[in-house]
């Protein structure tokens, strides 16, 4: 399984070759990420949730989802890249910080305060 | 580093121990994912393109943009290991798609059609 | 019941006053669009569908469902004020548009193919 | 002008005609207005501000964008008549709530801590 560091000097180097590093501002990068979100919500926007728990099965719709979870992987691995974050620490020490707010005893089974960062969800 | 194989073990055992899987459907993961990009988008929206390429250096946004990077990958690895996607492997394809649509020849320092899926951009 | 017209003054007002129309950029107001959406995605994320048709009634959750509708309409507006985009006359030849479209004899009871501008959804 | 009443009308005569009011849940309409909202993001992503600006301008873009424009509020209208909230004065109440958090003088020319509902913006 590649890595996301190769992952990540795949797209660098895409970009590179087509002197598109001039359009990849954090900003541009962010909005092109909320763009390729919104294209994956698309596909599972009229799916019950039951569907939408079988859609990899679908013959058409689970090549979508997979292509729309590709394009989104790509923008968050060039943001990370442009801003120098390494992307799976940062989730891991978000992970953490959420494990400290959400204890298991205080939040099994409830995810009602889940909002987030809102303070009313920690 | 951590890889991505084990960030996905984490954050699934994170949900396992909270009883949140029956929360996790792949709609409802989406609809997080796109929460959290917009909370990101929100700590970039009023910069200049200038000040987002900064941001990391700033004490109090640097923090906050790192934290938001940590929850949009924490959401997009937990929809791609329920969905069985392997989002490394599927970027690298959409990529190599990418490759062949957007030619170097063609595309060099001109990104006008990349509108992700839309034919107006193939 | 105020109008659009009414609510896009007190909007441009806002701005004004503040000195906000440097900010008030059509990528800023649209990336601060996005990240409204988001929270309004974020108060309905856990909740079931049936759950979500009732979330009105919460007396936490209402109130909190229709602040972000409102956030969300706010910057909808002023960005269509900023662009000279006449909103609810633009929504009106979509929606003639996709009825020409999704005529209702080919999609009474189907909505599989509306993914927005998508040809498949065509 | 056709005024938010009248288009809120012919959107839930069109879902109605068409037998879609069981697809419609809040939730469902949530996604859809982020699918919209990603694809107008999309069209405006690799513009510089300026280029934003005059995009209405642009013969090709101009369309585009008040075509994505009108698909946003087409759903913000459809999800709001669902859950039964008057968009319009949500918004004037939720101005009204801002314009106390963020007075003239405390807020001119200056909109960094603007972040929506987070305490850290009020």
């Amino acid at each position: 399984m590649s890595s996301i560091a190769e992952l990540t000097a795949r797209v660098r180097a895409f970009a590179q070759e087509r002197n598109w590093e001039q359009f990849h501002t954090p900003k541009n990068l962010a909005m092109a990420l909320a763009g390729e979100v919104g294209e994956l919500l698309a596909e599972l926007q009229w799916l019950t949730p039951e569907q939408s728990a079988a859609v990899m099965q679908d013959e058409e719709l689970g090549p979508r989802v997979r292509a729309e979870i590709g394009d989104v992987t790509i923008y968050l691995v060039r943001l990370a890249d442009v801003l120098g974050v390494d992307l799976v620490q940062a989730a891991i020490d978000k992970l953490e910080d959420s494990g400290r707010r959400y204890t298991v005893e205080a939040a099994y089974g409830s995810i009602a305060k889940v909002r987030g960062d809102h303070p009313g969800g920690s």
